[in-house]
């Protein structure tokens, strides 16, 4: 603690993301990353990239991005924000939408970071129960809010709900903005950005880090309405002008053109993922419905913190939350199937 | 306007940046960019860089770069902090130090940006005049503070001042934090970087944008005392936890390497300023002292407006801010001598 800190950060509790371990020869699955490299043409962009253009300032605006994510989203440029990692987006988001003097209703079980962001901005988190099934019910968001803002499929659970409940919940929430986090949207949730055009009140955001295999370049981006995102564009250019470098912008635009490669790295994901689930129900665990790139489990005989103490032994790195209510779970992100099998292997030796 | 945007955004004014023209063959002196590449390992860098890897999360801390830096600069790791450019540096150190309650001091000619930051965040800015030879005088900055904070050398004036006068306001100002951009200070001034080891109270930013020809890769940094890079590091956390991308990391910490190309540089671009310097005052301008990668400059006879307008339309873009005070300066990036060359004969055919 220091007499030059502001006094309002003082308090802060960071947000503590998964390890990122120097040592090689782990079977890395805590931080829900892509077991598979991006697509061929981002290793051909940085290939062919003329660096003597690095003296020069990126694009602000990123056009040549946010155009290839509207003609890929079927929607106009002026839908689309991008930022440095989805992080950033929504913590621009945040201080643009979320600061009108009332508490902001999420998940009680949710991504960890929504709440370090209200404690930055001093806005106050009002955080609802999931239901039995650990499953958001939207049902229960009718108070008073700043905003509502929720992932889906929702981290750690994995949970998807459909757009028809996200849907009831725009018609009635029509006063504060709705942000729908999908982060893992690609696995096997269906995107809201569909509900764009009718809905003022939505801001739907993306990220390049799971599905396009891009954690190591940092981009996100979002989506609504062209009045939300200039708010956010205001933002931003009062904050950082140049959050996406020029390598950023260019391998996030093209690994927008390789369709087939993505599609392909999602499906083998979520293939891994129905087999790896059954793996770990075949050996006593209770496994929440993933739509996600990462699955949800808990033994009713084994500790999880043990089993993941366990596992690292093995040198093999699963997250462990100790908050209340999920502190008997694992979260395993998918690897390859290799990787699996020696989870499930590892597993079994211990489990018998 | 959305009633969706928060209330403190509603009346932001955003940072403008100079423009990122789309088309090419204009000989663009707008920005400060530096008219060399960067150092040829950065290249190497990037051509050899496993693409594979981006699959996975960057190092959050960027340990490989703030160790560089800490090497470089002949203090520890724990003194150094690293951000997506001195934009986002600065814009976290505004959170983190500038919230005491009272005025931010600083000078009433600088970058423009720490104005808006005081906007974003809700700080009262203190603007204090620069003298009647547009320098800092530090001694005006005796007033109750909630911290200081200028340029030096100083934008756009491109003005300098001493170590000794620093020295003088950190023995003075103890109870708040000084922090000193010093983005151009490779091209002429001393760093006050000598001074943090002494002075808890001190901060230094600076840039690989401008002397590493890096603006297209989005470094920046800041050196001080541990505790207040603790402080930057809390609220990065809450924010951000990955701003720097892998190439980012790689590419700046190649830089650092290469100290006789570097020194090569910042050489060939003083030189081409002074020559600059000495030819736009053979055809009448005032030109102020510069010890930045850019000069400052107005004519007694012609309208600054009007001359930047009659180079535009050559082709050549300088900036004019529209600021009183200051309205009737053009700011000059140095480029090469060709390009220099290039200028001063069109303000020849425009001059007498």
């Amino acid at each position: 603690m220091s007499k030059f800190w502001s006094p309002a950060i003082r308090s802060l509790v960071p947000y503590t993301p998964g390890e990122q371990p120097k040592v090689l020869n782990l079977i890395k699955l805590n931080t829900n990353e892509n077991p598979y490299p991006p697509a061929p043409a981002v290793t051909n962009a940085i290939r062919e990239f003329d660096t003597s253009r690095l003296r020069l300032y990126p694009d602000p605006d990123a056009s040549i991005l946010k155009q290839g994510l509207a003609e890929y989203h079927k929607i106009d440029k002026s839908q689309v924000f991008v930022g440095n990692g989805s992080d950033e987006v929504l913590a621009l988001a945040f201080m643009a939408f979320f600061r009108h003097g009332k508490p902001l209703s999420m998940p009680e079980t949710t991504y960890s970071f929504y709440e370090v962001y209200c404690d930055l901005l001093n806005i106050e988190a009002r955080k609802i129960p999931l239901n039995a099934n650990f499953e958001i019910n939207l049902d229960d968001y009718t108070s008073e809010n700043t905003g509502i803002i929720f992932a889906n499929p929702n981290a750690p659970t994995g949970i998807a709900i459909g757009l028809d409940e996200i849907e009831t919940l725009l018609k009635r929430n029509t006063e504060t903005l709705v942000l729908v986090d999908e982060a893992y949207v690609d696995f096997g949730a269906r995107s809201a950005i569909s509900l764009i055009n009718q809905y003022p009140n939505l801001l739907v955001s993306h990220t390049f880090s799971k599905s396009r295999s891009l954690a190591g370049m940092r981009v996100g981006c979002a989506f609504g309405h062209p009045e939300l995102i200039a708010g956010l564009e205001r933002v931003k250019n009062s904050f950082n002008s140049y959050p996406l470098d020029m390598l950023a912008i260019a391998t996030a635009t093209e690994s927008l053109k390789d369709e087939t490669y993505f599609q392909a790295t999602c499906q083998r994901i979520k293939s891994t993922r129905d087999h790896a689930s059954s793996a770990l129900v075949d050996l006593g665990f209770n496994v929440l419905p993933s739509a996600a790139n990462f699955i949800f489990a808990s033994h009713p005989k084994y500790d999880a913190k043990e089993l993941m103490q366990y596992l690292r032994d093995k040198n093999i790195l699963v997250r462990h939350f100790t908050r209340a209510g999920i502190d008997q779970f694992l979260r395993i992100t998918i690897g390859t199937d290799v990787e699996m099998s020696e989870l499930i292997n590892a597993l079994k030796a211990r489990i018998d």
